[in-house]
């Protein structure tokens, strides 16, 4: 497996520059946030580094990647394209630096729809990805504050931005949302019982 | 099967006050729809008069009406009780009402959430019962005009409505109505091409 140094230089060179600035901004937010809910940082710092690696900085990239790594894209994805990122970075994480750990594979697949039943890991890098500190949208602060109360409790909230986005936008939600999102609301019911 | 008013006669003494007239309600405006959109009012009729026969008027006529007409009733359902009352209103139509259109059996069931590919009838119900004339919201005025412009549009807003109403108060929302949204989507982008 790369070393995180090499994999960030990697990156460097096949994301664009903002969206580079953004994954270490998702690095540092993910490392607060899984110190303070007591997550190995070096798995958090890992699955952060590597979310986005699927979205790669020209069509052509995208395109060759694709063709190299192969991935299931279902019909909501080929409606959506912007998803595929995910499952492909998945694939380039495993197959490119030889990522073996499960749970980051996992977290990098559900970082940006979710999944039932999340993980920490699932949890802390949708979050870190929503809230980092480049990030700039009206409820933000309330966000960040919100990852410092209850994980479940911020997934919902960033969820409910992303919905709300995609009914101004008059696009499809991804049902996987939904889904996530429920299992979520649910955890939060078994707390307070 | 019983006729339109017998089974009118039977509501008013199964359903509350304000779900009877609810109920009349969405009979006349799927009747407006119905003649508008070129689909068959006595269908719509009956499908709008028995669309919340499944809603009865006190806890112990629904819990007697579970155990009569026995139904599927998934996780979601388990924790969202308020969607019991479609697949039971479809058993009752069928068994106490004697009605076998499954078009109409099949409103009378999507009614609530919605489902993937929605029928003609499924959109005028689901829709009829949103905006019947006795409801008021912030944006029915809208809604009313949508819906004499374009059945998928109107749908999408309807349930744009319900999402947002469900993410301000924090519930989960039913996978079904997302997928039912995603569909309608794609009628509409369909219709573009």
């Amino acid at each position: 497996m790369w070393t995180f140094d090499e994999i960030k230089d990697d990156l460097k060179k096949r994301l664009k520059e903002t969206r580079f600035k953004h994954t270490l901004g998702v690095v540092d937010t993910s490392l607060k946030l899984s110190k303070y809910y007591g997550y190995s940082s070096e798995k958090a710092s890992f699955a952060a580094l590597l979310h986005d690696c699927g979205k790669l900085k020209d069509q052509e990239m995208m395109d060759n990647a694709v063709n190299k790594y192969p991935i299931v894209i279902d019909s909501f994805m080929l409606e959506n394209k912007q998803l595929i990122h995910a499952p492909l970075g998945e694939a380039i994480a495993r197959k490119r630096y030889g990522v073996l750990d499960e749970d980051i594979l996992q977290a990098i697949r559900n970082h940006t729809v979710g999944n039932i039943n999340m993980s920490k890991l699932d949890k802390i890098i949708y979050i870190s990805d929503i809230i980092e500190p480049s990030r700039t949208f009206d409820n933000i602060d309330y966000l960040r504050k919100l990852a410092l109360k209850d994980l479940d409790e911020a997934c919902i909230a960033c969820m409910d931005n992303t919905i709300r986005f995609l009914i101004m936008k008059h696009w499809m939600i991804d049902p996987n949302v939904i889904e996530a999102r429920n299992t979520c609301i649910q955890n939060l019911k078994n707390k307070e019982k």
